[in-house]
């Protein structure tokens, strides 16, 4: 964890309910300047004493209070970060619905500004891609039971129509994926980054395919391991807990699904290495992650307290430094944003409905973290911050390509 | 045109009725060296004497004859301008079947080398692209009606299965493509590089929009101008004679088929201006265009004689140049290639039946270009040389885009 200046700051140490003298002309110019950043926001702006700035046009959804000093100033110095802060130290408070305020936040903005970060990103090397996982993946399967569906599907689903429910929704994006890559029983799939292992132990059962499935995350691997040996899908399906790095043996598919957003720029090259080498003539690969329209880092709170190292590229991104390289064929992409923000919407309903349960294993500031990642994620998702893409590809010189592409 | 220090070499004056000296053993080591560089393909190489080197590996499929030596010494010095110069004048001639020979050379060819070529590329202003297109769409519509198919569509078609006529996946294309764009009654559609207006009559008739179509090709304007009075489609179709750069209208879609293959590179970004400033917020719109995987130039010989001007982009160079300066989210893509291959396949027969009708109007060698140029083509397809690509997209904004994607 790096070292962070604005701990000088205590955002969470000064409490509501301290007595707090009333806010100054100082104090009144950071509101202002706080609110023009996000200037046609429907959304009022308070302060600890009771001063208010109402939206500049049209009526507040909500208002934003800021209980303390430190926590306006933070914002004021770096409101990517400090919104996530103050929030989920309780500094701030939201008055209204989360998801309305993040989404008026996100059309209020002009969008992610571009900026060459990658010149101080450092690459996520094997051992801190483990941390990195470590971080997010192995908060206890007991934790992710609570609020993901029966499958234990930590990805984007595919709603076959918008009313359909998470379990089916999942069950078809496995389908989906398994058709567009046109599976025949006795092939040969290397999925990297595998999560519980649902889709690998899908693919085995329903495609007749035979499976290596990797992932870094200890405690994902055990569950896996676990419903291979319960479904009696052990011949099929080998878990490998070890780094796509690491992946040399053939396959007619490679497949991940919501592990680039983890491989980090850095090293996609190496990715694209790794597909290449295992790919036979015939080969054939589905990438389905989390991207932008325009290249620019991940919000910085969400890089410090939900995925280490993580980033959204943009389509360009990854056929240059991935696909192209080898000369891999895109056949077919296929953007899924509202999927993803439908996705996320049951996953935060689930997460509400267990909110009790989470505070028990956790606490309170886990819960207000958590809460404001997937309200965060949901609106990025519904105003178009951030995209889901699947890319089909095919080795450029293979015509076993599909004739017409399949949907959902 | 440029001037050529190969006409020095004079390939096509040397005709084959001369009697001409013996090959010497500079002359057998030029054909070793074009064997060289395409060693895996199975072809026999010949010289005007009759000697002869066999393939490397395997039996021949065909033999590439030299008629004498200036066709020969302009294979080594650059052979992707002179296959083509050499084989429309007859001093090379093929034995064996065209298409044949011109897949296993592109089969033996590790693939284009990229290098940076745009730095000495000129920019297809106005006046330039008026003349590089006058050069191919102007060659008489009498011609293109010898082989086109009925609508004259003279891109890729889209062939539900392969079986289809031309003529129905043409149709099928068009339909294709309205039902990406979820056209509605009433909305007004911008096409840039119209043909000879067959999509846009399509788009009117059948989904009820207005079109305005644009194209710099007088012959082609005049024609489809002639079908809307025709069709009684007037007041719904206005077809202009102008450049894409004039675009200035609102519009709810904005398509392109098959022209930005004629904008280069170094105009990309004027086209995504164009299309940024015509799209009302809700608006979306499709590319369609001869793509590659990996960065190249196209071919000299087809830039020289049959497209100037043209280059054939990749994803990643759309993207970045075009869509992703204006955010504009990429909701779809699909490769059409092997569509493309067949439709390339469909109109040589077609081309090959009426080669004698052809060359009363042109000459023999106007014949053997475009036999060149339709089976190169098909060639660069099938195996994987070229690509065609649809790339639906919309504002990143807009959340009124299909909720599923639609398939033929």
């Amino acid at each position: 964890m790096k070292a962070d200046p604005l701990r000088i700051l205590d955002v969470a140490g000064c409490s509501s309910q301290m007595a707090l003298p009333g806010s100054t002309r100082l104090d009144r110019w950071a509101l202002t300047r706080i609110q023009r950043t996000v200037q046609s926001a429907p959304i009022r702006f308070m302060l600890w004493d009771g001063f208010e700035l109402p939206p500049r046009a049209g009526r507040a959804v909500a208002s934003i209070v800021f209980k303390n000093r430190p926590a306006l100033l933070s914002w004021v110095w770096d409101p990517e970060l400090n919104f996530g802060e103050a929030y989920t130290s309780g500094a701030v408070e939201v008055r209204g619905d989360l998801l309305t305020v993040l989404e008026a936040i996100y059309r209020a903005l002009a969008g992610p500004k571009p900026r060459p970060w990658w010149l101080w990103q450092k690459s996520n090397d094997a051992r801190a891609a483990r941390e990195n996982v470590h971080h997010h993946y192995d908060l206890g399967n007991e934790f992710y039971r609570l609020w993901l569906d029966r499958e234990m599907v930590y990805t984007c689903a595919y709603f076959p129509t918008p009313d359909a429910t998470l379990e089916d929704a999942q069950i078809a994006k496995m389908d989906l994926v398994c058709r567009k890559l046109q599976l025949k029983p006795g092939e040969r799939v290397i999925e990297a980054g595998c999560g519980w292992g649902s889709l690998a132990l899908f693919m085995a059962k329903h495609y007749g395919v035979t499976v290596r499935a990797f992932n870094i995350s200890a405690e994902q691997i055990a569950y896996a391991r676990n419903r291979a040996m319960e479904e009696r899908l052990v011949d099929r399906v080998e878990f490998v807990e070890d780094d796509y790095r690491s992946v040399r043996s053939a396959c007619d598919v490679f497949v991940s699904i919501g592990m680039l957003e983890h491989v980090g720029l850095p090293d996609y090259p190496t990715l694209g290495r790794v597909m290449d080498r295992s790919l036979t003539d015939h080969g054939r690969g589905l990438l389905h992650f989390i991207g932008r329209n325009q290249a620019a880092p991940l919000n910085p709170w969400i890089r410090k307290r939900i995925f280490p190292g993580a980033y959204a590229p943009t389509l360009r991104e990854v056929f240059e430094h991935v696909l192209e390289p080898h000369a891999l064929s895109v056949l077919d992409v296929e953007n899924l944003r509202l999927h993803y923000a439908k996705t996320l919407e049951c996953w935060r309903q689930r997460f509400d409905g267990s909110a009790h349960d989470v505070a028990a294993i956790f606490d309170d500031t886990f819960v207000r973290t958590w809460r404001l990642y997937l309200a965060g994620s949901e609106a990025a998702f519904t105003t178009g911050w951030m995209q889901l893409f699947q890319v089909l590809f095919a080795r450029g010189s293979s015509n076993a390509i599909p004739w017409t592409r399949i949907s959902g």
